[in-house]
């Protein structure tokens, strides 16, 4: 299998160098660039026995056919467009390897077809509006969405009108990806199966304290905001630190005046709370802010909060993850489950049909960074798993 | 004495509309709104039996006559320039105050002469260089500064090339000053004895983490430069709080990259730590610097430093001290005596003669700010003080 892991690492690193901005890779919703990935993988797609298209929103489906003409369909997919000064591998990867089982196959038909897609649009690029090619595909994508992409589908050269929303019987979803994080190569495992798209909630918080001259107010009769803020700081994360799963981050922070010789009157910072568990992440983010006035309180300074993101998780398919984890154990790895703190296009497909995921390790835990990489010995593993998976299926 | 103290304040409030911008205080070195000071303040001060004279970098000085030709002179001065958006008290007070005191004593000679100065620039704010005035009257202005002034030397009407310097024997040098800081207020005392100007460590502190991504980075794999600078600010706090007279400000931070939904990888902050004792000072500056690099060790973050500012302690002279004391005491008022945690004309002036300052209580600890206020009661019993020190000098 290594040498089809490292056709897949080469055909990724190929793709990258279709960009927006040359010696970046840099490839939005429906850009130019997105033209000669589609070439590329169309030909692949034709090449392993599979029909092509692209749909309205610039979604490219590539289908295998069922050994039967009215067998429903098994999706595998993620999505072709970056973050501008991008990796390789951050969605495309889950594309290829799509494509690369669809190939493995030699053209025998399974009970079911499958169909690879590369989703336009996940990261938001763009229109500062993500998932653009899964809701489409599902069939919630909003009319002002709608619109408000028209015409750059357009300008791609499909129309708008067409339809997208899949019509098919479909038993379920998978998607490849790399990991983004460090909590793989941490544990020495190159898999990891996804039990659930964690939460967010998202908080802007406001200290307001007193600005005063640093040099002429007394350490006890000051009202510092930022030695307020300081403190709940560590309070949040001893709170996630002991918190199984959870994860905190005060991700930005503003000193008001902000100069060297001024105490800080005005801090505003974000609170950043994840969780697969809704309820534990909703008493996580209500503890960090009871615990904001307390010590706002204490010091004499006042608070001011409001939510701006509080996003269910989401669980993904427990049957589906099962059928994943004998897949790894048949491939001789370590079954670890674990939730994904970022969103993916699995995350909106969910809600149509049975959803799975497998993450890749992610050298150094990085991901949207030219330095982004995988592991060729990984890619090899989940084609295994990803054929030991398909086989079971059928 | 209050009708006096109620003529000085408003005597400060009209020079206050004497500025570059309507609306606001703002009266930079030698800005055209200067000469309609000097010109209000030398009326008084002929008025008030003194000869006046600007020096050659913009210093009013109005001298009154001592009993005897060759007696030597008793200093009594402030700033009269101000920061941007100032009140009408911070300086300019310490100059009306000195001239009040000159006219109650109605042309009766002491064995003394006084002289009040009116010190062009304290601030730095036109040249970002500070103590223009009190530099030159003592003969230490360096020549490049002489060089960087002597165009607005010149368009304010004055030949650069003129001495400044004092020449005269001097028995001393007062200084009135509001005290910029809520401890008075907080005393419940109208005055304020300065014995020392605190010396200044400033330093620049980088704490190098690692950036992630808020949701995938467990929180035992990080590496968060914000969350290492909290725990530090902390202990800056605690340390500052419980050495007698310290104060330590982290007044200004930078969070990188920034983004809500990131672990922050940098942080750059400021540190000023000020005390009256230069070993307290330093040994306390670099138990937090050890600190910083204990903390950060113990997360796997790196630390780079730079100290931008070690400025010594300035102690004013004990014995003008203890005679503004007693005073004090004279006067019905409790003694306090404090040291100032801002730089003052008094402190470069303490380099040629024996120096002393005064505080005014600061309602609201306020300066630097258009609401910045005296109490009239605090202002008549600075009169009181001064009037019984200038007689028991003489």
């Amino acid at each position: 299998m290594l040498n089809h892991a490292e056709d897949c690492i080469a055909r990724c690193r190929a793709l990258a160098l279709h960009t927006e901005e040359p010696g970046f890779t840099t490839r939005t919703f429906l850009s130019p660039s997105m033209h000669a990935v589609h070439g590329d993988l169309s030909q692949w797609m034709r090449d392993s026995g599979m029909s092509v298209s692209v749909d309205a929103v610039g979604n490219l489906r590539g289908r295998y056919a069922a050994a039967t003409a009215d067998a429903p369909v098994f999706w595998i997919g993620s999505h072709l467009d970056t973050v501008p000064h991008a990796g390789a591998f951050d969605g495309i990867l889950g594309v290829v390897l799509g494509v690369k089982l669809v190939q493995l196959l030699s053209g025998h038909p399974l009970p079911f077809a499958i169909e690879v897609v590369g989703f336009s649009e996940e990261e938001g690029v763009r229109f500062g509006f993500p998932f653009i090619g899964s809701l489409a595909l599902i069939g919630q994508l909003n009319p002002a969405a709608t619109a408000l992409i028209a015409g750059a589908v357009r300008d791609f050269g499909l129309n708008p009108t067409d339809p997208v929303a899949m019509t098919d019987a479909s038993l379920g979803y998978l998607e490849f990806h790399i990991e983004q994080g460090p909590v793989l190569e941490n544990l020495g495992l190159p898999l990891g199966i996804v039990e659930a798209i964690a939460g967010q909630t998202r908080m802007q918080i406001i200290f307001e304290g007193k600005a005063g001259h640093a040099g002429t107010t007394p350490m006890n009769l000051r009202h510092d905001a930022l030695a307020c803020a300081a403190e709940w700081i560590c309070e949040v994360e001893e709170h996630a630190g002991k918190t199984f799963g959870m994860v905190a981050t005060v991700g930005k922070l503003e000193v008001h005046p902000g100069a060297p010789n001024v105490i800080p009157g005005t801090v505003k910072l974000t609170l950043d709370v994840r969780h697969q568990m809704d309820a534990t992440r909703r008493h996580g983010a209500a503890s960090m802010l009871d615990a904001a006035h307390r010590i706002a309180h204490r010091r004499g300074l006042s608070v001011s909060s409001a939510i701006t993101l509080d996003q269910a998780a989401v669980p993904l398919d427990a049957q589906l993850a099962q059928a994943l984890a004998r897949a790894v154990e048949r491939s001789g790895h370590a079954v670890h489950c674990m939730m994904s703190g970022a969103g993916h296009d699995a995350m909106v497909i969910a809600r149509a049909m049975p959803a799975a995921m497998l993450f890749l390790r992610s050298p150094g835990g990085l991901s949207h960074h030219p330095e982004e990489s995988v592991l060729v010995e990984d890619v090899a593993s989940a084609l295994s798993v990803g054929m030991n998976f398909l086989e079971n299926l059928a």
